[in-house]
């Protein structure tokens, strides 16, 4: 599968008096992972709320493998393993850039949401024609 | 003038690697004063939200004087100054509860926004009426 | 097991513009229930680390179940489900106080580092006999 | 004055219930501008610190103009206007790169605190250094 990959760089506000990166802010960096998928192929993740849905979060995972440090330039590996249906997958990986080794290994579960009616529905098609695209699936 | 005060515990998220609090956080505490005050004078934020007005944030300024660490309760110290206009002006004091020591100073100015047109208003009326009652004007 | 509850009340900062609960600030609110969960049984966090530990989490998992709202009081619920070793695992129920729906399940593993040697080590024996007495086991 | 200007993306997580950029986040947006001006001169923060400096921000001031929305490009300019002595004075202007409105102003200053005596100090002289080559003064 394809990896995409995205670059932040750790700020002073992202870090905590362990001298590294806080463990919820990881969940901010998965976003900007997916967010910068989805720009590449075309889809900014506002134009998806603009067609009227929206993709809150049903699920995450985060297995802390090593401190990332402030100023670091951290890559952020974004898969999607799977043709979205009811959820889309998302695993991650956040790599160091400079030191090479693992911050963190993990996986985003979206749900997508019709804003109208503020319900459940399926990943709407467009994003899986995009996704599919991508993935040449 | 009255001085509201309300308490806030200082997070492990909300230090940053200086081991103390992140300069930003502190306008989050400033907002929990002025919510706690309106709570105590039977206003909840969340109801001039449902009036169909909200209250961003116009100006702020804040003195760093003494850093506030992890775990501390602070006591924030809220006195709306004068009836408000076209603006609310709110000045700040937080304290550290234990230490006494000020940790900042300073004010925060919010604007009237009404939902429906999206424009700058005055204060609302029934939010006027309520700071006249508190502090007896 | 006992079910230690925590309280804590959802900011205007906690929110985004899906109007809910950030996905990422869950974590602090973990955060909270274990902290308040170690405070009640005499050993502050703080503690902790003044005695040469610290304990950084080494996996999280959340379940978001339902939305939570500004200004709402949720319920941390935390649980230890077994003796810590070389992890401590703390099982979350996150819960809305007045509606009483759950807004989020997940667990924190939390791994212990000796502060002068930086190297992990297993969870510090004074942590381990709190744990022991809450439970009674 | 030479303006710097350094580039931020309005992430989800900075927004709030308003649907625009929480009031606490431009001073994150602030420590960005000033961080990249910093390190265009060959000076990270990162390295003040590795030479037993740090650079707590003693005074902030922030007029909100106009508000940010998720997924836009900003541009924070910041410029120094005077050779630091006892403190570090950075005027900042933030501007929609797109739209070209300004969206807040503002300033920010530094103290000096030498880490080993953990008291305030006058401002680096190879800090004053690089800011003095850099505005050619």
């Amino acid at each position: 599968m394809k990896v995409h990959k995205a670059e932040v760089r750790v700020s002073y506000s992202d870090t905590d008096q362990m001298k590294f990166v806080y463990n919820g802010n990881y969940l901010k960096y998965f976003e900007i992972g997916r967010t910068e998928l989805l720009r590449e192929n075309g889809l900014p993740y506002k134009k998806i709320e603009e067609q009227g849905y929206y993709l809150p979060v049903r699920e995450a995972f985060i297995k802390y493998k090593s401190p990332a440090f402030y100023d670091e330039v951290l890559i952020v590996e974004s898969v999607v393993t799977e043709v979205p249906a009811v959820k889309i997958h998302i695993d991650h990986v956040i790599r160091s850039k400079e030191r090479g080794v693992v911050i963190v290994e993990g996986y985003i579960e979206l749900a997508s949401i019709n804003a109208k009616t503020n319900r459940p529905t399926r990943t709407p098609q467009f994003l899986v024609d995009v996704i599919k695209k991508y993935y040449e699936l």
